[in-house]
């Protein structure tokens, strides 16, 4: 039998009592590790990190707390080919992708730090300055965001085992608050493995960081009034979290990033000849092959003009026939596997759904594989689907592919394509491309309310622009509606999840004497 | 029969078809209106709001929605004195306490109109400043707040028809969300007729304002992913709420005030003859008999040193018994009467309940009535309660008695002070009472994780603060956990929960053209 690794908490190592769930190659099909939260005492858990991860967070300041952060980056650091390895093994992705996850990962740590150590040494911060509540300034409301007395517990998705936990604990982490991270099972390995190498390095105080893999049995119900939960995952489970007596009836906060039907936008007046197009169709290739699609950012609906429907199908299409796809350790590929079998079947059973209103205009369901067995490896090519009355579709707008499948769909002016990527119901980004400055910005406050990002891609910034789908430290993350009303990132703005603000009422030598 | 008091929904005045409940005086026990909102067009109601009257905020600047809450004050003024009369006989309420509730909710307005106005003719707010997302600045993120589009829906508490109304309508209008309000049925006729009042000075565009009295039935069911709803009212029903679809799956965004032990704590060595004693007294004495104590940010749980538990119990009784209680239109008469009958019924019972682990130090359930009747009268005179060892009177810390009541609680020091306050598990507010700005500092702090406002009050501001359990707007007002985690008011902060944060990553030039 495989390796069962051991969860971290209460302080300890300690391993599940049951058999475990295998943790497989998705490209091989071979069992790499156990994991089990079996027999766990999770209330222990809970009250540890609680009381004495959070009263260590709590005692530093934020300068202190930041440089846990610089401290557990250079650990991560030391140990970097070690989790390349294990994402190649357990997720299957070519080495550009691994770095989205893992470099990401370390790069949204980094910033924090910088920006926690600018912080300074206070242990609580102002929000906002004093004002008078009064016609005289003897008497004033002074806001202050103060770090939460409890537990930030991340039940986080398999695509993102390293960024998923770091984009979050960094700001967590920052604000005082220890965190328990419960990775998807599928991919819990590089969570687990980089949890270990931070424990072991001792950088962090006791109880700052723990970590469950297996089930998430109990968890919700360890839930505190001043405890936090963060959700990456499906609607469905979303659902259920948020109808957890922990968040019903003791006031647990709660972040949710469901699913999103993130589109991209030509603008009207782009012809196939314009650089806007080219812009367009090259990040759509990008987006649609990156992680085989498996990201919550990525572009699921292309808008375009109606007369540049065709020319764009068969531009994308001539680009994604040229991705080859299979074993992400020959390196030829370009494109590695999707997470596991079990996700392979879900694409195809989507697929098979949204081809019920749409076309296929790129089809690499039969494209052979490079070095992998179609027979085992969870590989699949790039679909591009389109439909020409993008109105009726109504999947396409609904139904989220988790892999490298996305819809075109022709609009007939700006207001129509505006309302088509409302159709998302809330979604994480769009993307816009175009050359028109004032239209560019009229179509990004239309769509600012139902998005939460919008990414603009002009001629200007062809080279420096982030990407659609790359999450940015400094920029939000998360959209309303569908997309689950969560906001993670955003710079600073994240660390609101983790306190609580408070008005303090009092006299300018009170205010004063708080220090800050 | 009284007269059944139509709804204003879909943009026109809608009598429910069912009989209706009869509101009553609760000092006279006599019969006044009715409210019904059977057989409403829930669906066209919404959608109506959402649509027409969305578009037509949207479609003003905050400057010009500033101008419509001015318009909104001038008509409230107008119409004042019919607010008095219908607040004396609805809510059983004197003068000085209707005032709270009219007059605080008309202040509140007047503030957000100059808040508002200084926000300028832009239809988004740039939220922070632009920052590089790379090394050279020629791609950049610029966060936004921009108004959602959808309905504000407010489910209400009976004790402030009127502030309740619009401590949470100004900032939604100003946001450009259209607002939908459902009042506690037992004091509605307050809320429908400021809106009638409203309504008919035509100052907002059709579909801003509707009121909704009567049952609650499918206005959760008609909510969709870019609405919100704030409640004010019971835990139980506010776990309600939080476990409807509408919240769980569909991401509407919610807001809860509900349950809260605040307490006041008096800062070890301030002895009985201390200013700081006397400004306590004076301070409890008022917030347990404003509006008879039916505040949600009324204090509870009286904290102070051992030594001083005698003499505070002395002097708050003392006070105590110099309050008149009886109808409010005798000139006599300090305290009126609670909301109703049902809410004495529920004082007494909570009140017996409590009484199995303290003792009573002041008891104004025997006290004769002036002016009323107590067989009819919803009146009951303050009663003082007090139990000598804290940790052990563990009810005092969890039943919230909606009236004039109020536990006295013995601390062995600072420490111990600090602790028992957390024990309301989350708290609207708590208020300190001292003299070293030091340790008062440091018991802010500390208390300001499990409170949305601490309020300290030190003799230099004893003629100047502005009480416990007055709500000011710039002030944030909402506690985290038992309280409910919402978070109103705090000047322009409360315009976050009306409006999407989005990321715009664009070019310099695109970010111009935004014209922010």
């Amino acid at each position: 039998m495989t390796e069962l690794l051991p969860n971290f908490a209460a302080g300890r190592w300690q391993h599940g009592v049951g058999l475990g769930t295998e943790l497989l190659d998705p490209v091989l099909g071979t069992a790499l590790v156990r994991v089990d939260a079996g027999g766990l005492d999770v209330a222990e858990a809970f009250a540890f990190s609680r009381e004495q991860g959070g009263a260590a967070l709590r005692a530093a300041t934020y300068r202190e707390r930041a440089a846990m952060l610089a401290a557990v980056v250079k650990v991560l650091q030391t140990h970097r080919d070690s989790y390349y390895d294990i994402a190649t093994a357990n997720a299957g992705t070519v080495k550009n992708d691994s770095a989205v996850d893992i470099d990401g990962g370390i790069f949204t740590l980094g910033q924090y730090a910088r920006w926690g150590d600018a912080l300074g040494d206070v242990r609580a911060l102002r929000d906002g300055d004093a004002v008078k509540l009064g016609k005289e300034p003897i008497f004033q409301s002074q806001h202050l965001q103060v770090p939460r007395h409890g537990v930030a517990l991340f039940i986080n998705a398999f695509n993102f085992p390293a960024w998923g936990l770091w984009e979050k604990a960094a700001p967590a982490l920052l604000s005082g608050m220890p965190v328990i991270v419960k990775p998807a099972t599928a991919t819990a390995w590089l969570t687990q493995r980089m949890v270990k190498d931070v424990v072991d390095a001792g950088v962090l105080p006791a109880g700052a960081l723990s970590v469950i893999a297996g089930s998430s049995a109990g968890l919700m119900d360890a839930l505190q009034a001043f405890d936090v939960v963060s959700f990456t995952g499906s609607a469905e489970t979303a659902g259920i979290i948020r109808s957890h007596p922990a968040v019903t009836h003791r006031s647990v906060r709660c972040s949710i990033e469901a699913d999103s039907l993130n589109s991209a936008m030509l603008l009207p007046g782009e012809g196939p000849g314009s650089e806007a197009f080219h812009l367009l169709v090259r990040e759509v290739v990008r987006e649609m092959t990156v992680k085989s699609g498996q990201k919550c950012t990525a572009i699921r609906r292309i808008l375009v003009p109606a007369e540049v429907y065709d020319a764009a199908a068969e531009a994308i299409g001539a680009k994604l026939a040229g991705i080859t796809v299979g074993n992400p350790r020959n390196e030829g590929v370009r494109m590695g596997s999707l997470v596991s079998r079990a996700q392979l079947a879900t694409v195809h059973e989507g697929l098979a759904r949204l081809q019920e209103q749409v076309t296929v205009l790129h089809d690499g369901r039969k494209q052979p594989l490079l070095d992998a067995d179609p027979a085992v490896a969870a590989c699949i090519g790039p679909v591009l689907l389109g439909a020409r009355d993008a109105d009726r579709a109504s999947m396409v707008h609904d139904l989220e592919i988790f892999g490298p499948v996305a819809s075109l769909l022709p609009y007939r002016n700006l207001e129509h394509a505006l309302a088509l990527a409302q159709r998302g119901q809330g979604s994480l980004v769009t993307s816009l491309y175009g050359t028109d400055d004032a239209v560019l910005a009229q179509a990004t406050v239309a769509l600012a309310a139902s998005h939460g990002r919008v990414h603009v891609v002009t001629p200007e910034v062809a080279a420096a622009h982030t990407g659609h789908g790359n999450v940015m430290p400094m920029s939000l993350h998360g959209g309303p509606g569908r997309a689950g009303g969560g906001a993670e990132l955003g710079g600073l703005r994240a660390l609101d999840f983790y306190h609580q603000r408070s008005a303090v009422q009092a006299s300018p030598a009170v205010l004063a004497a708080l220090g800050l």
